[in-house]
């Protein structure tokens, strides 16, 4: 049983170690060096060309490797075999740190502050608990549910809002669309960690952040397509938006003159919330590896209905 | 008994009450209202004109209302009797999130994507682990141990240096001069929470940050006169340290045409990483006026010789 490696993003080498420090006979092919198409029975893939799985006849299942897989869901004539999620704790860790990271800034007011430094301005703002403050976090399945329960650790009055109920200690949580508005209408910071589909592209527009409290802050960490940029930007020109940190855009770069780099409420940063490392991620596909030989239902499959 | 409250910062009324929570018999007198004099036997300050407590003949306990008790100190004429440094479990617990929000904010690279967002670079930089950051704390107090501790918690590797010897679980500590460059040495993230005294006095300048790891961050919310300004913005210029956040500086407010406002390596907060809540603080005053009545040894006392 062959694995076939492709990305032009991960390193195969890493990748490779890991994989063979788990299970030393591998025989993993890393593209483009594939050797006799007909051997390989799973693929670990990131962005696949079109046309690579139709070329592999004995092909029994595809392992992401990243935690969004809405990507590979567009490709035309994707195989109809089983289409497993990339599960990695430390990239679940990454994440719910990077989203406490950002709320904790507008928390404490230092978005404030920055501005308040460029004036030379020196006024106190007395800090509000963080049992004041509510979050809201929409998306609460790997990632989601971890940064719902992180935030809620550290003190913040956590909101959850799911497509399905989902029940997490300490977490107040809302699902489908009659249990969004009351979600948003308590959401002070709204972290979205959404997986991309049809329901959820576009969702982050000017209809969702008017249903927020005033000087709401957004923290989206989802998928690019879920933000339309222009109704992000006129929410936070009206002060219906204090601030926004943004890690994922439409379009990935951002083109160097998409205004979103220069709004003063913007904070960007380059999809760089999170990311696999395949020390810690390797277990899961070595792991849905032995199952597929054992002829066992695999983890983390993707339900191509719902899309995630 | 009556208690002497005063200050220009701190609302009496919100302390009146909280304190009158704990004893409804109190006898509190909010300056200048203070009543006869010779019945006031405690007095709840901060910063207090000179003299004020040279006209009080029946004083036998202050109890500051700040944390840092150096201005205090620093007056003529203080009475040879109990100095009670403010104790306030929220006001540790503010302190700690500040030190934690201002770690995880270098931590995960966001002074760096800040710059780049000014240039609209989309640039990857790959997250490190917590584990894999060592972050030295300088005092381990109430204020520090607690910053210690929750850092810990975090996942970050944690230093901690203090004048005499402490010991904090999860926490690799160091002692006195001789332990202060091993301990310097190994902090790329270096967090000042030391008392204000003769010996940290002007602590954080050149030599110190030549003692750091190069591209090391100073997250500094001790005391305003630790700092050499000069000193650290010349550490900026080479590149010794990659940044720094400061909460208090030598004077307060700083002036608008201090450099430090416009300098681009150093964010600048107005001395507001924490504050005494009376809601919470008001239980260790309680609990010394009630000692000082059955004539029991008082909380929290100030030792004058070593000045904290």
């Amino acid at each position: 049983m062959a694995l076939l490696f492709y990305s032009q993003d991960d390193d195969p080498h890493a990748w490779g170690a890991a994989l063979r420090a788990l299970l030393p006979e591998l025989d993993l092919r890393i593209w483009p060096e594939i050797g006799d198409r007909r051997e390989i029975e799973a693929a670990l893939v990131w962005l696949p060309p079109p046309g690579l799985f139709a070329s592999l006849p004995g092909l029994r299942a595809i392992f992401s490797l990243g935690a969004g897989v809405d990507a590979m869901l567009g490709q035309e004539h994707l195989p109809d075999v089983p289409l497993c999620r990339l599960v990695d704790p430390s990239l679940t860790r990454t994440m719910a740190e990077f989203v406490l990271a950002q709320v904790l800034y507008y928390h404490r007011d230092l978005d404030l502050y920055a501005a308040q430094q460029q004036a030379a301005r020196w006024r106190l703002r007395l800090p509000q608990a963080a049992a004041s403050r509510t979050v809201g976090v929409m998306g609460l399945g790997e990632l989601g549910g971890a940064a719902a329960r992180l935030l809620a650790g550290h003190g913040f009055e956590v909101l959850g809002w799911s497509r399905t109920k989902r029940t997490i200690d300490g977490v107040r949580t809302f699902a489908g669309s009659a249990g969004l508005a009351p979600f948003l209408a308590r959401s002070e910071m709204l972290v979205c960690l959404l997986p991309l589909t049809a329901e959820t592209e576009g969702l982050l527009d000017a209809a969702l952040f008017a249903g927020l409290p005033a000087g709401a802050v957004l923290v989206h960490v989802g998928r690019g397509r879920q933000l339309v940029p222009a109704d992000l930007m006129a929410a936070l020109d009206t002060g219906q938006l204090r601030g926004a940190a943004i890690d994922v855009t439409p379009e990935e770069p951002l083109p160097a003159d998409d205004p979103l780099w220069r709004h003063p409420g913007v904070r960007l940063t380059p999809h760089v919330a999170s990311y696999a490392q395949p020390a810690t991620a390797a277990a899961t596909v070595v792991e849905n590896l032995l199952r597929l030989r054992r002829g066992e239902p695999l983890l983390a499959v993707v339900d191509r209905s719902r899309g995630y």
